[in-house]
């Protein structure tokens, strides 16, 4: 039997996770793709490490040594790319600067398929990627860069392609759920549900991409690219984080019968395309609000088939290991005929905020008696519906109430805002916080 | 540009979305394929009538009358298997007799690919198509086989290759699903649901396939094929409709928070397969106790991955249609590269009943006094580990009441039953109700 053979640039928790697989499934993976997967080479700046923290064979290292110097590793990584029997390398190095675009490119002007789950890499990066996976015929396998175990990258490439994705959205960043999750089951405080969510391994020491929305940004640029052919650049997508969610914040969802979480949401009509992340209210009614924890989910609204949705695992050693494995599988079983151009359109991205969507808006003002007519009325002046007011809250100091609106922009709502600014100075003691509300 | 041309036999519900997606989709196909994907006939034998259905020219009809004889439609078949320059063949017939199988084999032999909705002739009738399939490299697609828009065939060919699935759990019927989800949200008796899901269209006239299990059998028997690699004889799986769910168990199940779902179920252990379809109480921790409607949605328990859900609808025109037209993408794509041997393994088919699983029981009982400690005890001789003893219901004539318990087999709790049968003759006054318990 042939074999198929593949090398691994990078052996920390995903790539660490890839080698555990091909070792331990070796003859299930031969039967499924025909060809047996051989693991010839690791290159890890640590081998010794390495090896012993996932249980690898040392032989499989380049070097074999404690540490290798930058220049070693250099070397190790040319004699890769420059062996002509391996067929596929796995980029699992992480960083997107212009040295790992360098080694991305290289592998595959050097005739190898890539399979990597960088994400960053491929947000800021893409038109160098793809362009030298057509140039060269070999193909980019990248299902581990979005969303880990969950199969959306060739959900959309190879499964939902009898259909038209009209909008998506999904929980794309586990150490956010997981943080909202633990606020709202267990009345946390932000800081002390980032802080287990750290202890726990989901978010990293410093958590700034998980939570200010980067790392969901990233892979929401990659399927604007997939799902409506938009190159999007990563700095003009609209991104807000969690860090502004307070307990407050996730009682007022509570008592409207909905959960706050953190979502990646793309909408297509005609051929403007409104994207975000942020912060949303989720109706119970939506799937989306059940996912609990560092698991991640993605809904897909088609012409043809409605809903889809697709929830899984988005981080993890093994889990993302296993996405990376499949996209080997694929490759060797698929090679060349695996090249696709991405979809290019004619389409434009558009502000969210000029997209018609329910909010809801919370308001804290001084205790002034006429204020919800003050604040009802600038609203309805921008002719906006008013679905609910509610959720009174009363001090002797101040009242916090919340408005819930039919679909409009929050273009209007800031309209509204600046008219309650300017004709009642003083009356909103805070920035209203505007956060849209995600229907059934 | 060359093209990939596709013929239609049977242009019913299913055919018809398939016809109308290939139509609609043109430009976009032939983009995402790389090939233009060429509707060039229909076969069916009421041309004129399924024309006006579904809005298509019945210039692409064979015939294009109002009815075909049958000997017409016999010719028409021939013609378009001797095509050679036609692709693909959609069948769309159904049926899983004779004729259908005849015609599903001279698809292949004659050098075509096949594409299938067509789940009773894949269950009873797969290896003499997968064997024709083989024999002559062209594939069968038959994404719309199973839970119509969800891409679970392709979930587990293409994309979960990467990992081992252990277990498998879904709602592989929406008939079923729509009626348990109007008897729970709505108080329904099983006739009333039954009459609204007739009259919504989601049941046949006919439904017993639907509601006696029958029809997620099919699917199952297919899903442990490609999962397990177990060739399993339709007769041999045990299978459990909804008839006899009444409004009293589906007010138990809330009780103790959880729903009513048909369950198809199949878990590996060594080379052991327990597999069922059978109605289950699924905890609200689970995220198939929140399917609601005609819904379908599969769950896999992975090695690597852990859950992966996957969510969608199970059947309609457009949705199954766009199922077939993926797979006639992924053909027109990957070619011979596409036909794929189905797995084979050691794995032998065990009964559900011997698999230790969390059930629950309700005793319907004279009202005696000690029949809790009687029924209690005979339990426990059994060695079973009793949950909860629990929602006791009296009335003057008898007592209703339910035991939950810890993993252990259905053999073990027909054995606690036969003992207080035996030693309380008359004591239970129905069959107890036995239904497993689909946690986490």
């Amino acid at each position: 039997m042939a074999s198929f053979r593949v090398a691994i640039l990078g052996c920390g928790t995903v790539g660490g996770g890839v080698a555990k697989i091909l070792l331990e499934q070796r003859e299930a993976l031969a039967a499924r793709a025909g060809i047996e997967i051989e693991l010839v080479r690791i290159l890890d700046l640590f081998p010794a490490a390495s090896s012993k923290r996932h249980g690898l064979p040392i032989e499989l290292y380049c070097g074999g040594s404690n540490e290798l110097s930058r220049e070693e590793a250099g070397q190790f990584t040319e004699e890769i790319l420059k062996d002509d029997s391996i067929d596929l390398v796995v980029e699992t190095i992480g960083g997107s600067g212009q040295a790992i675009l360098d080694i991305a490119l290289s592998v595959l002007d050097h005739g190898k398929h890539l399979a990597t789950a960088n994400k960053a890499l491929l947000a800021k990066h893409g038109p160098a990627i793809f362009g030298a996976s057509n140039r060269n015929s070999r193909a980019v396998g990248f299902e581990a860069a979005v969303c880990g175990a969950i199969p959306i990258i060739k959900g959309i490439r190879e499964c939902f392609t009898g259909d038209e994705i009209l909008a998506l959205s999904g929980i794309l960043n586990g150490t956010s759920n997981y943080i909202l999750s633990k606020m709202e089951a267990e009345g946390q405080s932000f800081d002390a549900a980032l802080k287990q969510a750290q202890d726990q391994g989901y978010a990293e020491a410093d958590p700034a991409l998980d939570i200010n929305g980067g790392d969901p940004g990233h892979k929401l640029t990659i399927l604007l690219k997939l799902v409506f052919g938009l190159d999007v650049d990563f700095e003009d997508l609209p991104i807000e984080g969690i860090e502004s969610i307070t307990s407050a914040d996730i009682n007022f969802a509570q008592e409207m019968g909905c959960s706050v979480k953190l979502i990646g949401y793309a909408k297509k009509e005609g051929d403007d395309v409104f994207a975000t992340v942020r912060p949303m209210l989720v109706k119970r009614a939506n799937l989306l609000s059940d996912i609990q924890g560092a698991t991640n989910a993605v809904r897909l609204d088609n012409r043809y088939s409605q809903e889809n949705v697709l929830i899984g695992e988005g981080a993890g050693s093994l889990e993302t290991g296993s996405a990376i494995v499949s996209d080997i599988l694929f490759l060797a079983k698929y090679g060349e005929k695996a090249v696709q151009e991405l979809p290019s359109s004619d389409c434009r991205l558009r502000s969210f905020n000029e997209l018609a969507f329910r909010y809801n808006i919370v308001f804290t003002t001084a205790d002034v008696p006429g204020i919800t007519g003050i604040v009802a009325t600038a609203i309805g002046n921008q002719k906006i519906n008013i679905d609910t007011v509610s959720h009174n809250r009363h001090d002797p100091e101040n009242a916090v109430f919340s408005i819930a609106t039919m679909p409009c922009t929050y273009v209007q709502i800031q309209a509204a805002i600046e008219e309650i600014q300017g004709s009642h100075p003083g009356s909103l003691l805070e920035e209203p916080k505007i956060i849209p509300i995600l229907g059934e």
